[in-house]
């Protein structure tokens, strides 16, 4: 058995059997209950940054209780790359056995699993917080994420309007021919979020988006662009006006989210772990004028959690 | 390019490729060269502890100026394997490209590398510090590196005589009949320590093997077993008595190596980073008299330049 070598799955099996569906939605709440119960162990991320070539590595990885085997991922930016035709962004997965550490299987993702277990703790995230009946959704961002929240969204709740805004125009108009959506394009990002009661923002921006001021009570944002110090796409004093503030994990968010700019400009309300609200220790969304937030840096009981639902669907047993 | 599938090396053809010799050994000293002159970024190793499993994984990674690729290395420990006929340490390693972060190779070791590349370090170290002349070698400990030790040390010097301490007398036994050496088995490790003018200790002790007095003047000692807070081989007293003392990386060895033991006890002397030994900006030994120490708790950049030699050697351009 531990000779043998271990199954090695490239990104085009992983894209035919695993898709941003309600399964994965579930797995992915289930893994915040899993760490908010203390049912998971999930050390401190393993960041290398390479300053001369531009580029940087996440490593994450967390055991969670009652999984066979568990995640140790790689998540890689080079920025570069774009200059050679290259995605800047790719990784992989190594699934160890819970039992005796050995490779159970090697997933060779280029980031997909990752892009798909991120979108999918958005729509964790707006099944619990967001506001009631059909959203008027304000995406902030026109990358993959983007599409990507939008579609996590969809598999969670009734959307209305769809409005984008991003820095450039022309792939603000591009966003709008790849969802199957009717979007509007908006110049100005505050006019975007006066118009939504639910915002997404998904860019690495450093300086905030939008003004607290244009957004309404009773609008629930989830902010998943910030993974790491510098990052910021929230006016700090949003915090300040919501009446709910949850993290997918307090410590990485004070230390590389959103969480981290708002204490440093005083905020020093209660924040509320997601994994609290998806075991339904904590209600979630209790008032309609309510400003809520959820601030995601993305969790290594994610990785294990999508890399265990690919192996049990790609790996004979 | 990027969506090509990298190649996947098992252990066969790295153990068949690569073995403990004069290469491997000189890239390793040079990796230590680069960590201490500044061309190397090593990020403070992740380590995720199971105590449910009694398991392990230690994450090392650094970039090395220079190298086409860098090597992300996760080691395992699950102790419960022996029960199963398993070996207890396992791992792999990954290399990514330097200009890009994407996949170069898989190597699929089972801790074969890390285990030679842990071994070259103890000959780094001896070509440096070990006395003048033929050595009387004494093992500290029965395993695989205590194998490992001799056979990297018989490398760099020559042996006249190969004494061996272990707990368990059977294994110690068998120890002789794994070397192609004379070998004495000692009952009292610090019998052991007398008669020797080397000593490597090979152990994952919690506590210190033999007396700081048992150690004559002009030995020297690498302490290569511990490797995580707890762990202590050598009597703290030895770091005051010793002339000299080095370690693979300062802030590792007081983190996780017998430096840590040895702060903890009042020892408040310099260190100097084998780096600046290799490189010669520190000349090792200087007199014959001296106790010298070299603390080694396994290092990235010797990951990273296994792993280059390793993809050098198996994996066509």
């Amino acid at each position: 058995m531990w000779d043998a070598t271990p199954p090695v799955i490239g990104e085009a099996a992983l894209r035919e059997n695993v898709h941003l569906d309600l399964d994965v939605v579930d797995c992915v709440a289930d893994a915040f209950t899993a760490l908010s119960a203390g049912k998971a162990i999930m050390p401190p991320i393993l960041r290398l940054d390479i300053p001369e070539k531009h580029g940087e590595v996440d490593i994450k990885t967390a055991y969670v209780e009652g999984f066979d085997g568990f995640c140790v991922k790689m998540s890689t930016g080079f920025f570069e790359n774009k200059k050679h035709g290259l995605p800047s962004l790719g990784g992989m997965m190594t699934v160890l056995d819970a039992e005796t550490g050995h490779v159970r299987a090697v997933l060779l993702d280029n980031g997909y699993l990752t892009d798909i277990r991120t979108a999918a703790a958005g729509a964790v995230a707006a099944r619990h917080l967001a506001p009631e009946g059909a959203l008027r959704v304000g995406i902030v961002g026109t990358g993959l994420q983007a599409r990507l929240q939008l579609q996590a969204l969809s598999q969670v709740r009734d959307i209305a309007e769809v409005r984008v805004w991003g820095r450039d125009k022309s792939k603000a108009a591009a966003f709008t021919g790849d969802v199957p959506f009717d979007v509007q394009v908006i110049a100005d990002a505050d006019q975007l979020a006066e118009a939504s009661n639910l915002i997404v923002t998904t860019t690495p921006s450093m300086t905030p988006l939008f003004k607290a001021n244009a957004v309404n009570p009773g609008t629930h944002v989830t902010a998943m662009g910030s993974d790491a110090p510098g990052k910021n796409e929230l006016d700090p004093l949003l915090f300040s006006k919501a009446g709910l503030v949850v993290c997918d994990s307090p410590e990485q968010c004070a230390d590389c989210g959103e969480l981290r700019s708002a204490r440093k400009c005083g905020f020093d309300g209660p924040v509320v772990e997601l994994g609290h609200v998806t075991a339904g220790r904590h209600p979630g969304r209790t008032q309609s004028d309510q400003i809520t937030i959820c601030d995601l840096t993305g969790c290594g009981v994610q990785d294990t959690a999508i890399s265990d639902l690919a192996v049990k669907r790609l790996v004979k047993a």
